[in-house]
């Protein structure tokens, strides 16, 4: 409720000229939180108000809501071999496919993605879809979209430094999505745990920006 | 069988004044791959089997086997705020309370752990049972214990460098065991896909060295 009214406070003031200028995209929202009261739940509804605001078409995978199932299994792999997915990924890969952008939402967790959204990337990033390799070296079918990755974590910004900050852009932007061809950005919003409102909000008046630039 | 013989051969030759110079441990071997053909497999069976032959003793928790939650659920943390955990994630700190050494065997998938070891370190290092935080800071009951992280990855070496090298073990060895209070090291097997058989065998002979530093 308190976000809802800060979400129509901020899109009231939105700038049209802005808007304007915009190529209509089609933006894959992935969304990874256990918890519809928590801020990145907040962070999502804000993104896909905003795209939409925008004017770009906008769909979400919310894997929680999906129970997306996180472990890649034999049959999975045994369905790569033979050149087919399962039916759950194949759902995700043609949201994928479908995309120009791709935007995550989610907490680091231990340094590293939440599992569910870690599965969603051992799962749906196949071979053949997101990469394949050949003789002359790898293919990335994805090439020329882009991803923004948005991320919470509870630890303050002095603790991750930049050193951090690297290992996980290296780890997450460069090891998955600039390895299939997807250029990436990172935002961090650090600090999470028992933040102010200001603050919350403060990370929420970003987005526009962030989004902007798309 | 063709692991089996070479473990056999290994184990043949032992030296036997090394083992009775060491302390008999308690390990648990944490192991996360979904193929008891591949060659992470054959790394799980020789370390149990060296482990043993020193003398230790050894318990495994094989993820996939167990068929292990990966997800960390609203219920979990339900439970935790009420002080308690899920049985299954019970069993397993027990068996990480019991242990002076853990020592995992994965395979690095897409710059981090599969889905199951992640969900495994989500659910299982707990607040409260791997850290706590009062008005005096940061708390580690784990404290004292030692982690051996052992992973296979399919880049050459050559592209992981010592960066990504580098940024692997600040996003697992620092960000998750080290912030434990748990010492970590970390071997990297690089080169698996396609790899030849002398260059498995020499992967495998490198453990008894590693696991007498334990």
């Amino acid at each position: 409720m308190f976000y809802g009214r800060m979400l129509r406070r901020i899109s009231s003031s939105m700038c049209y000229n802005s808007i304007l200028k915009m190529k209509r995209m089609r933006c894959l929202v992935i969304y990874a939180h256990l918890n519809p009261f928590s801020f990145n739940h907040a962070i999502k509804e804000e993104v896909e108000h905003l795209l939409k605001e925008m004017g770009h078409e906008v769909k979400v995978s919310d894997l929680y809501e999906m129970n997306f199932k996180a472990v890649l299994k034999p049959e999975d792999l045994n369905l790569q071999y033979s050149g087919s997915v399962a039916a759950d990924v194949k759902v995700e890969q043609e949201k994928i496919t479908w995309a120009e952008r791709l935007i995550l939402v989610y907490p680091i967790w231990w340094t590293g993605f939440p599992a569910i959204l870690k599965g969603y990337i051992d799962r749906v990033f196949s071979y053949g879809f997101a990469y394949t390799i050949d003789e002359k070296g790898w293919a990335h079918p994805l090439k020329g979209r882009k991803a923004l990755l948005i991320s919470t974590h509870d630890q303050p910004e002095s603790v991750y430094h930049d050193r951090m900050y690297t290992s996980l852009r290296d780890t997450q932007d460069v090891g998955v999505f600039e390895f299939c061809g997807i250029a990436a950005q990172h935002i961090f919003f650090p600090g999470i745990m028992g933040s102010s409102d200001e603050l919350r909000q403060g990370y929420l008046n970003s987005l526009r920006d962030a989004l902007e630039e798309l």
